[in-house]
């Protein structure tokens, strides 16, 4: 690739070898002149499991290098490409590159079931095809009515110090000026707005060790999250109006774990428990609301992210849903539209594929999913 | 050591080597004219943690190898010395030669605790002290009023199918001939009859995984363990008296687990559950039980032992016990009393040391009870 061989040391400059630069072939390229649905194939059989998108980041990046139209930048393994045309306003549109790992289900084919017309494989709905389309517009819209920051990154589906869009933000906030963001999550090819905030803690139960064979001078730990597992079992989760859209929150046990020897009373318990809260929702206000279940049980925060208001109320997200004809919906699940929203960008997921499919084996995008979503995306930056 | 050098093919019966047998000091020997509480010293500190108990059997064996009133029989790291006398009745005198892992606490010392005179260090109550005791009155009482088998064995701490009296009654049921056993486990210098049985289930709980977000999709399995912990802590444990003996029974949850992600719906959960049930009952009926006290859940029992009736009511155990002036107690722990019981022998506990102490750090025994436990075992053996 030309920017690794420009700054190796192994070879170009030396005058005495030949250069290895004329013999390379060029950088790997995409046919983004290919429809939406084959550009979907070329870009999941390049294999992108998080940590390895670099060859994927490397053709894109060469791919759209002959824009005129666009501003190209690269940042580790995002790839950055925005229009400079003076419009009145900007809409940030973006998606991650990187894949779950393979689970024998790359290459991609081409399946049809009950009628239906598929593109099978890893990535597939989690999220090249909504990627695709993104690409295919970037290259192809050189005069759209907004102008457009394209966004794809890597690294979305790992731990979030490693979110590609994360690191993008911290070092190029200037990157991130604008007044609408969309972010090319599986969505059915519907609008869904905002997302849920995720908390976890662990919760801990003490006690005193003894021979389980003079129980009674112990204190069974275990014993203690009885109580704690009735209030999860018994717990009815909100459904909580924001802005129009009813987000349904959710309380559960994820992990359990507690014991010495199966000959011990054991002095420690922990219940991990998982709360997925409504955007109106703060994460303080959640862990509250935990301490509030759970009086006088020992809790620790150990992870926690903000959800992130549907948005729908500013003018130009209203006019996105209107003219891709969408019926918006609650996101449940933690995207990166949270990360949007903390800039003070409205954003909403959406993409083609059923998010139920996203992580499956079975992974599987509807065709006419890709070729609706690339239709209502290119009309509406388009302005007709 | 003589017998392995004359098993080993390394030097013994070299015609032109000198033969290393004459060169090799005598096996190591105990001083068993000593007193029992020096004896104890002795072989504490000839390390013996389970699996090591090599060095301890060669020593024992070796020290009563000259014992003209002993037929000596080797097993592994089992030494099994008896008398002959045609007595009308014979007693099993056991002691397990093994300990738990060292822990900063051997060699052994003296030391005085609010004016009483202790023993320290790892195996000292558990149970080199009764082995001590055994060892002097084995080698010195020729002409006991009943016969005597004296076991010494390995591997009590471990699995149960390492030990080696299990080991041995297999091999030699023949050595297990006998109308009544004493087994030198600690019992503060009492008679501990009999011993609770043990039970062991995995109970599991089934369910569906799902993503956390869209929880409603899934059944949490974790959440369903509810129910029985609260059955658990709300258990009011048995207390069965079974030949005069008050059993005190134990119901615990000894360990729990379960969880697959911290954003997974969990489709399996597991509590493990102990259950310590007086001898009056069987594992059958333990097991049974179980199934009447969490009725529908899954059930699989992955470890259980019979319990030891006291056998207090054989005239040779009422007879011993009033000879020594001990007033009976049952023992809660399952020791390996329940091999002789299992086997029609009526056994008992009697050894020196607090079995709280037991496994402790601060392991240590009381001299007294070593010199005491000494005579009355000595006055009962030699019927005055």
């Amino acid at each position: 690739m030309p920017q690794l061989v420009a700054s190796g040391s192994y070879a170009g400059g030396m005058a005495d070898s030949p250069s290895p630069r004329s013999a390379a072939p060029g950088p790997e390229r995409l046919d983004l002149a290919a429809s939406s649905v084959d550009i979907t194939r070329q870009i999941c059989d390049i294999d992108s499991v998080s940590g390895t998108e670099k060859r994927l980041a490397d053709a894109i990046e060469a791919s759209l290098a002959d824009a005129a139209h666009l501003e190209l930048i690269r940042h580790g393994n995002c790839v950055v490409a925005r229009t400079r045309l003076g419009r009145a306003q900007r809409v940030v549109i973006a998606g991650h590159i990187d894949t779950v790992p393979v689970n024998a289900n790359l290459p991609t084919r081409f399946e049809t079931v009950e009628g239906h017309d598929y593109l099978w494989g890893r990535g597939t709905v989690d999220m090249k095809a909504g990627v695709a389309v993104q690409l295919k517009l970037a290259a192809e819209l050189a005069e759209p009515r907004v102008d457009v920051t394209w966004m794809w990154y890597d690294n979305e589906e790992v731990s979030s110090e490693l979110n590609g869009l994360g690191l993008l933000a911290a070092d190029r906030p200037d990157l991130f000026e604008g007044d609408f963001a969309i972010l090319g999550e599986p969505s059915n090819g519907q609008v869904e707005g905002g997302c849920n905030g995720t908390l976890r803690i662990e919760l801990r139960t003490r006690g005193l060790r003894a021979h389980s064979a003079r129980a009674w001078v112990g204190d069974n730990a275990i014993h203690k999250l009885g109580p704690v597992l009735d209030t999860l079992a018994a717990y009815v989760p909100r459904e909580v109006e924001v802005e129009g859209l009813v987000y349904r929150e959710g309380l559960n046990a994820v992990g359990i774990s507690g014991g010495v020897a199966g000959n011990v009373i054991p002095d420690e318990a922990m219940v991990q428990i998982n709360y997925r809260f409504a955007p109106s929702r703060s994460v303080a206000e959640a862990t509250a609301h935990m301490h509030e279940l759970f009086p006088g049980y020992e809790i620790l925060v150990v992870d926690a992210a903000e959800g992130a208001r549907p948005g729908l109320d500013a003018p130009i997200a209203r006019n996105f849903v209107a003219a891709v004809g969408a019926e918006p919906r609650p996101k449940y699940g933690w995207t990166d539209v949270a990360r949007f929203s903390a800039l003070g960008i409205p954003a909403v997921n959406f993409g083609p594929g059923n998010p139920l499919k996203a992580h499956a084996d079975d992974e599987r995008v509807p065709l006419q999913q890709i070729t609706d979503g690339e239709r209502a995306l290119r009309a509406w930056l388009s302005g007709h």
